[in-house]
């Protein structure tokens, strides 16, 4: 069982309902077709394509890892069996627009399938998640010759997408961009260059593979300003979609990562041959907008993968603790399982509570996205976007920081074991390490939040989010059970610690920016896990007002909902308690860190 | 320069002079033949030995791995050479008995030493360092035959030492032992039984392996009571020392693990062909006390490759930083090095305040050790060997985590680069991963602290070290520079944190040692926090002294005594602010923890 991944649909369910407003999401027009009938019976479908497709190919996708062979990627095997399966029962297009064969399902769905992908198999979910972003990328910004040629094939799984930004000189600076794209008579481009760390732009299990790429244009102005979005396909297509000759792009070679060892990633180089056939997305210079399009996607799939992995690292231990039978337990004359250690017990709550508190920001950011692009005032959509942006860097740094923390406490629940391969708990932590620098360090993301995010409006997104948290402190108050009062206590201590550093970095950056640039990753840090223990308090008097509650449809088990109340109390007493000193430090920790004595 | 590994030879220095009194342990009579400028030469010429010989080997180390060969143990290439030069330099006795051979030279200065040898080259590390330990088990428990038979030639280096104790169903709790040794009538013992997680048992570096084993023997009572401790040779020894016939003793298997590749760990048989040959060390029954000796000075080393993980992460990460251009800086119309950017550099900083935080606990620990076994005076000897009992946990357990925390933070200033194996930065953090979990996990550290080290003496050692740090913050307030004020402010607030959370975990174990022990780790990891800054702020009044004082002589650099005091400020706003939620955490935490409403 130690290796089995069983996908919480049940807390999905819950959060989802109870935390992420289902049902204003069910209510807009653009769901009409869909129930939460449906939403169950999607989520136990995909629960049982991750569990018995994607996660017995996880630990031998590590071993086997995708390979170069000649210039041609091939992927580990069963792979491609797994994404046949995937394609044919239409999972690709689940979020996707109907008019391109896409079956329109809310982002709150997609979000709860693509945390299933992530757990199960962190190799193969990548390339789902790319081709996605690759068709919101598409629908923004590219003509309606050039979706009609691409995205209906995209959308159903049968091509996959790319994206490619980096290149050796130009990592978190996209400034330095140096891949050129010259026109051609015919109305596309070629484009020369090469690229770094790039991921799935060759593979051996879809027809072909489309990436998007950044690249200059004879005469552009210099900087992010210069830069344009290209399309290349791997198989030229022809105006009918069939596909022609092989382009001129390959991977050079592929890294030897730590973890993710199944996704290939490497150097992908552009027209060796003279020149690769592109074609050009969005207006001429408009690249480094509709790029990030994918990029915002992107960052919040990353996000994701530190829920996927941190759920998976912890499924794992809790078998493992209930399995593996060591040392006496006080006053019990045997042996017993280390589950009943008080310490294993802690290691396990922190990662349980840490995981369903990134699960509820995800199901919470998704729902945003719903509302912000689909509700009927324009209003309300501008409001639920601007919340979007708020929190999508501090959903994307904290969830991969905190992946890394949570598989980090797996290989320790096994003792000597965690770190022999075999036993799996250390891929976990392989496999996570990489999302809080891929799609901008958790730096960037800190650097993005403060710079942009908090200062642009001066702190009115930040309060309209504080607001909300102190609303839930009230209701914490309202509710005589014990557990309710501790938790309201630690809640409020926090929600006011991350009020005084948000406001003394807001005043930082006003006086000088690098002060607050010195401290912006334990603001985000401050955000991540204050906003995790105010949605899992929020889901806590949920799930103590179902439970008292006999009128109510019985849903969920009452062990269950007495969980969600513990595991929020656990929350806020291990993890909460974290904030005044990450408040210290943003208030007060900006003058050390920037002193010229403190040579390096 | 990004694998280049240079040894901290000045701040080692500083360190032990200046805050681990290395005037007072050279005072001691045993160490008569020492001086400052003979540990001064000592750390210079192991410093070149690090950097010449082991650092080389240390990624090539960790591709090819030790393997099995047969039932033989094939080190990686270059090992045996360099193995060799450590024998033939005589770094094997550097800190044994001269009866034996050794240099008799103190644990201060070895410990510094050791910090090279496991920040150059972790795999190799582990030889000198099991073989050290083993000497002192034989020392201390072993009859003159015995000692004479074997330690010249381990203390020479030309034989080697190894532990064996874990066994599958025998972990963290060693009561489960089954290995099997009976007597034979030539006065030797025949031993059978498996072990596990056992390391350099077998190799090609050296003539000879001697493994200290724990067995039960036929009648023996149940439980830790009933085992003896047994020595068993690779290849048998006559009574000249001549090598015979190969013992019945063999590796089964190695381990795949993640890190620590260069060194080999795995299952060993013991009596396959009838029965290994052993020797009984010390008396019958006593076996565990016997291994404590083994096992507390591995405990200390292994909470030193921390230290030295951390300085080699801390060392690449800034060469590296130094050397990435990427990103313009506030004000700055060009790219520049990152390491001007506010994040990297909180990063780096962070990497350099713990590791000479951990490197400074390392040094006042080894101080108290020398102090307490050859001290002249016998109440200080036992004062110091208190000091020294209470601390080791606090040590192992805290520097081993550190150790984690700062490989994973040199990660991420590589950016994208951290996790392509071959920058060098992953390699740290694997090979850090497993020090959390040898020779007791974190969990048992924490256990042995609040359990044993701290109740059976109602908080006496503690509160003597509580005594100590206070007399720290007094002298920082009689300092006027505006550093000192911030930093006096920031180390009082953490120690009374930390005197307040131990009295409260006292009374939680006279009451609930349940609830005790769901809140030893965060009250080990409080006190290593608290003891890491008190130290670096000890060092810090030093530096100020000594920068102060022009009739002092001019033993360190200006901008190197500078940055002790920023260092210091730093730690003091960026990581004791962690104490008060630690303490919280002590104070409120069990009942969270231990609510039977939170199921696993």
């Amino acid at each position: 069982m130690l290796h089995h991944y069983e996908a919480p649909v049940e807390d999905l369910l819950f959060t989802m309902r109870e935390v992420a407003g289902l049902h204003d999401v069910l209510a807009l027009p653009a769901f009409d077709m869909c129930d939460e009938a449906l939403v169950q019976a999607v989520l136990e479908q995909a629960a049982r394509f991750a569990s018995d497709a994607l996660a017995p190919l996880n630990r031998s996708g590590d071993r086997e890892g995708a390979r170069l062979d000649g210039a041609e990627v091939r992927m580990p095997a069963g792979f491609q069996a797994a994404y046949a399966s995937y394609v044919e029962a239409g999972w690709g297009g689940l979020a996707a627009d109907p008019e391109y064969g896409g079956q329109g399902l809310p982002r709150l769905l997609w979000t709860a399938v693509q945390e299933m992908w992530k757990a199960a198999n962190l190799g193969f979910s990548a390339l789902p998640q790319l081709t996605l972003g690759a068709v919101e990328a598409l629908m923004a910004h590219a003509d309606e010759a050039l979706r009609q040629r691409f995205l209906p094939r995209l959308v159903s799984g049968h091509w996959t997408g790319a994206m490619a930004l980096t290149e050796p000189q130009a990592g978190s600076d996209l400034s330095a961009i140096g891949a050129l794209a010259t026109p051609h008579a015919d109305g596309s481009w070629r484009l020369v260059g090469q690229k770094c760390f790039i991921t799935y732009a060759d593979h051996d299990l879809a027809e072909n593979v489309v990436t998007l790429v950044l690249a200059r244009t004879p005469g552009a102005p210099a900087g992010v300003k210069g830069l344009t979005l290209f399309l290349v396909p791997k198989w030229l297509v022809d105006d009918d979609g069939r596909l022609g000759a092989r382009n001129d792009v390959r991977y050079h070679s592929l890294e030897h990562k730590l973890g993710f060892h199944a996704g290939p990633t490497g150097i992908l180089n552009f027209g060796d041959a003279g020149g690769a056939v592109a074609y050009r997305v969005g207006a001429l210079h408009n690249g480094l907008p509709a790029m990030f399009v994918m990029m915002n996607d992107a960052r919040f799939s990353v996000g994701l993968e530190g829920v996927g992995l941190a759920d998976r690292a912890w499924q794992q231990a809790r078998a493992y603790a209930h399995e593996r039978v060591q040392g006496r337990s006080a006053g019990s004359p045997a042996s017993v399982p280390i589950v009943q250690h008080p310490d294993v017990r802690r290691m396990l709550l922190t990662m349980k509570a840490l995981t369903e508190a990134m699960r509820a920001f995800a199901a919470v950011l998704a729902s945003a996205r719903d509302l912000g692009s689909a509700h009927p005032d324009a209003g309300e959509c501008a409001r639920q976007q601007r919340q979007v942006d708020f929190l999508t860097p501090v959903f994307k740094g904290w969830c991969t920081e905190t992946g890394v923390v949570v598989a980090n406490l797996g290989i320790q629940v096994h003792g000597g074991m965690g770190v022999v391969e075999e036993t799996g708990a250390a891929q976990y932590l392989r496999d996570a390490r990489a999302a809080t620098l891929y799609e901008g360090t958790t730096g960037i993301q800190a650097a993005d939040f403060v710079g942009r995010k908090l200062a642009r409006d001066q702190g009115q997104a930040a309060h309209a989010v504080l607001a909300q948290m102190r609303d839930t402190v009230d209701v914490l108050g309202g509710i005589a059970a014990p557990a309710f009062a501790t938790l309201q206590r630690d809640l409020r201590r926090a929600v006011e610690a991350l009020a005084n550093a948000t406001d003394s970095a807001l005043a930082q950056h006003a006086r000088q920016p690098a002060a607050a640039l010195a401290v912006s990753v334990p603001l985000l840090e401050l955000w991540g896990t204050v906003i995790g223990g105010w949605l899992l308090a929020h889901g806590a008097c949920r799930a103590h007002a179902l439970r008292q509650d006999p009128s109510r449809p019985q849903r969920y088990g009452a062990a269950f909902l007495d969980a969600k109340v513990a595991t929020a109390r656990f929350y806020g007493a291990h993890l909460l308690s974290r904030a005044t000193g990450l408040a210290d430090i943003v208030c007060e920790g900006a003058a050390a860190c920037l002193d010229d004595a403190a040579t390096l």
